[in-house]
């Protein structure tokens, strides 16, 4: 029984920091590094690199939509075609920096808007599952569970990630509680690493309404740009060791 | 006795054309590629590493400063470790999308005022080379011939090209007559023509002043964005062929 | 019976042109110029300030979405406070350089995407009126006829202009008829003549199905950007003054 | 006998903060406003305004280069003509916004590098200060003490304001000693205060080599992005004050 725990990191931009990358890695095993579209400039991503390589973190691409003052969180409405093409050149940006490291990317993890959109729109699923294919068949591409991302990705013969979040609250279809409802965010830290533990052991989740649903986990985000964010990644990793869960990478 | 022929291409930005890139590919062997700082987009980039792999151009990298509206042709004050990552940065976006189309990049040919810098500036070369060799052993790095480009070319072990233009003139130290001073680009055809030849067959060439100097020619410069770019660049292709020079790219 | 000519100018970004603005100066009263978000620099505002003044021709403001690679035309999920603040300041930079040359603001046109979604979204509709009119309570609002957005204009004092185009051809409903579809651009050049005169004359239009709709027309878009933009709109305005109709600006 | 309180704030960006703006509006009499191009966005700008209203803090420009990633931190080699357009459309955007909330514009400060350079390029400072008398003849100047910025604001009709740092060591020349020097900020809270009461007072300042020169002071500039900046902003105003000087914006 392992799990793999991924965040998003190298998001600071030129003279502002973002994040607790550092406190982040020493719990974390996949780092998914913005690639200058929505987050990160060259100079961040090679940090972050170093970073990630000196601690034996996972690194994938964090790709996201051209909007840095929107923070890549605005749905655009970029064709397919344009989705491709951004999405290919911000792997291969972050895969050459990562390469002079001799580090090999493991996986792509689409971002905000980008990440949501996808996640339910099988066109651009596609488009960003052909351009990680394009650029490496052995990526692993990150997705909700049962999401058109995952599906395209599979149908592009690459290997998947089911991706859920200990701390948001789940519909009984599987989808996320809207942040804009109330108890869409679970700030209480031991039912944090609870359902942390029940999704890897039962890979199941107790929805906002009280039902249990099931639920594929190969991976759990942990969310790096909140206060305590570090303690909290920390905590769910004791969880998931306590309860004898092995953390590890996927290409671990 | 050969020559290579490049012209800076891929320059067109979002809806805003530029140049005549395929007419030009007709000529050329070497396409120096925007990267989507000063010129290009990723749209852009995939279309004209299309457009080269077709015509069975050389492609490489044309990395600049973070200067769309300035066209990457204003100096910038960026440190020596800025430019290592931001070349790095756009000679692996372009790497990554050219690899999906089974190329592999032949060379790095730094744009506008980072080039001009770099041929004087022995830091801010050695950042060019470091990012170049970083990335891949076997690119070639372009530079005025004699220039610190070159030696920090050497210097890093990569194979070095020394790029001549036989529509400028020529100051007796070997340097482009600025732009700013009348005669500086030269603009009838046969003299050019005539120029290109001997700058390959004698590797010297008159100066604005009258004087005849030796000048190592390994790639001569075909601009692309002037009216009858086009027709001068086919004028000096047949040139140098009836003078019996093979054209080739370097790596051809 | 009276009627305006506009059209986009100072759609130029740093060294790539576009259009035929001088050309077009000549037939048109009205010009709406790009703001630095979706196009236009500071550089070429002047220029196209400069050029609006020495034809005499009304100016106004063409803000746009903060997308310079999709040119605006790609719809953005911003919210109507981001909205208000983008167009305000797009309004303002405008108004500011203008007013250096003893100029003052006609009018506010929205761009591209966010004109097409604000004619049917009224949150949006009143975040653009919201910041016309915080800015000048004497600006006029462009949208299309029976639109949200001249709702908006209205709501918030404003006085509006319903724009009217004379080579493209309208649903029963007086929406205009998608671009993807065939038919939707008239290229005949007297059929766009005569539309446009009856639009002014009657009133009316004659939909792509036949039928024949009412239609507001207070000013007349004319598109600068295709080849034979400029004679096209030297005939339309030909066409108008022989029927008759006085062409002046909204605050002729 | 009476002296102003500068900082610059509004230098956050979309989803990254900056700054303590709120604590240091407490202390300061002006505001230097980020108007996009190096820092700030328009809904930062518009927050920052209405701040700056609510503390009755004197507002004005703080117009940079266009580089957003080095923060306007690195010198470009960018023609009198560029900068003054620049310069002229980010005064704009900012007096714009502001009007809407009936406040005028009391100043302009030039940003980092552009600030730098022009204190000693008569040019650049000729292009601020005619970009700033276009836009309003009103409008106080600031540069370094005897730069040329402060005599092209003079020659072109504008009242100047002298800037003075007193947490910075300053050369026999009156110039700033350069941050990469040992003893270049001085951080015992005491001696600060005591060198701007003494700045005020005398009009004198202690260089870096112990010799005492005379330096005019119109306004002391206080960081606000270092950890400590409130208090010790707090601490210099009190000592200031507690010296029988009064605190006033230039206009105030």
């Amino acid at each position: 029984m392992r799990i793999d725990l991924n965040s998003d990191l190298g998001e600071s931009f030129g003279p502002w920091p973002m994040g607790q990358d550092a406190a982040l890695m020493e719990s974390i095993t996949s780092a998914n590094i913005a690639c200058g579209f929505h987050a990160g400039d060259p100079t961040v991503m090679r940090q972050t690199l170093e970073l990630a390589k000196d601690r034996a973190v996972a690194v994938g691409a964090h790709p996201g939509f051209p909007d840095l003052v929107g923070f890549g969180r605005r749905e655009m409405k970029a064709s397919p075609a344009e989705v491709e093409d951004f999405v290919l050149y911000q792997i291969s940006a972050l895969a050459g920096m990562a390469a002079t490291q001799w580090v090999s990317l493991q996986h792509v993890k689409a971002h905000g808007a980008l990440y949501n959109m996808a996640c339910k729109d099988r066109a651009l699923a596609d488009a960003i599952a052909r351009a990680t294919a394009a650029f490496d068949k052995g990526l692993i591409l990150f997705g909700l569970p049962n999401s058109e991302l995952l599906r395209a990705g599979e149908a592009a013969g690459l290997r998947v990630a089911a991706e859920v979040f200990a701390d948001r609250a789940y519909e009984r279809d599987g989808s996320l509680v809207s942040r804009s409802k109330p108890g869409s965010v679970i700030h209480d830290r031991q039912a944090v690493v609870d359902r942390a533990v029940r999704m890897v052991k039962q890979k199941e989740v107790v929805t906002i309404d009280g039902a249990t649903i099931t639920l594929q986990a190969d991976t759990i985000c942990l969310h790096g740009d909140t206060p305590g964010a570090a303690d909290l990644a920390r905590a769910v990793r004791r969880g998931l060791e306590d309860a004898g869960i092995q953390i590890a990478a996927l290409k671990g």
